[in-house]
């Protein structure tokens, strides 16, 4: 296992985590690029959005769901905040273990890449 | 009914549109970040994430699945693309009716915002 996403999930590196449960885990960005800058990783080892299938549908949702969740928890909910995914070398993607970028707590760029 | 978005799924306003089904539609963004900035918006108002529900997780599922799908179409999956969603003032955004951009065709900026 050299994920390092996977290594986070099973404990083995240590992260700022602020949810988990069976299906997610949530932690701040070691490199945050606004105030509020929080991963959220699907459990399971996931490469990208190009994996995904139609069985995966449900989660996906869940997954945007549960960022709607995080971001009023952190007090972002009201004043805004922004979703990524990156997937794959041009569209930035660093670590290959889906993952969703959700940013706030500022007035974030207009460009978007 | 002022809402640009529901105007443009009505064809009472022009777009360069590239797929169209019940429940989504997907045109190009008038004024593009990247090579590739399309724009996949749910055909019921939805004002943002901050609006959605348990009984929409499925629904938000098909649309990055539908996001999958046009990168491949647009020659674009392999080489990477960014899915945005933005979300009130400090996310930016500026349509209030619910919409994922998908770009792709160049090297995407690390920085998301």
């Amino acid at each position: 296992m050299e994920c390092i996403f996977c290594k986070i999930i099973a404990g083995e590196i240590p992260s700022d985590t602020i949810y988990k449960d069976e299906e997610f885990i949530a932690f701040r960005d070691i490199q945050p690029q606004a105030p509020v800058h929080v991963l959220i990783v699907p459990v399971n080892h996931i490469v990208s959005v190009n994996d995904l299938g139609e069985k995966d549908a449900s989660m996906i949702g869940r997954l945007i769901l549960l960022a709607k969740r995080i971001a009023e928890q952190e007090h972002i909910a009201e004043s805004g905040y922004r979703l990524v995914i990156n997937c794959g070398s041009e569209g930035g993607q660093v670590v290959p273990h889906l993952h969703l970028h959700l940013m706030g707590g500022i007035r974030l760029n207009d460009r978007m890449g």
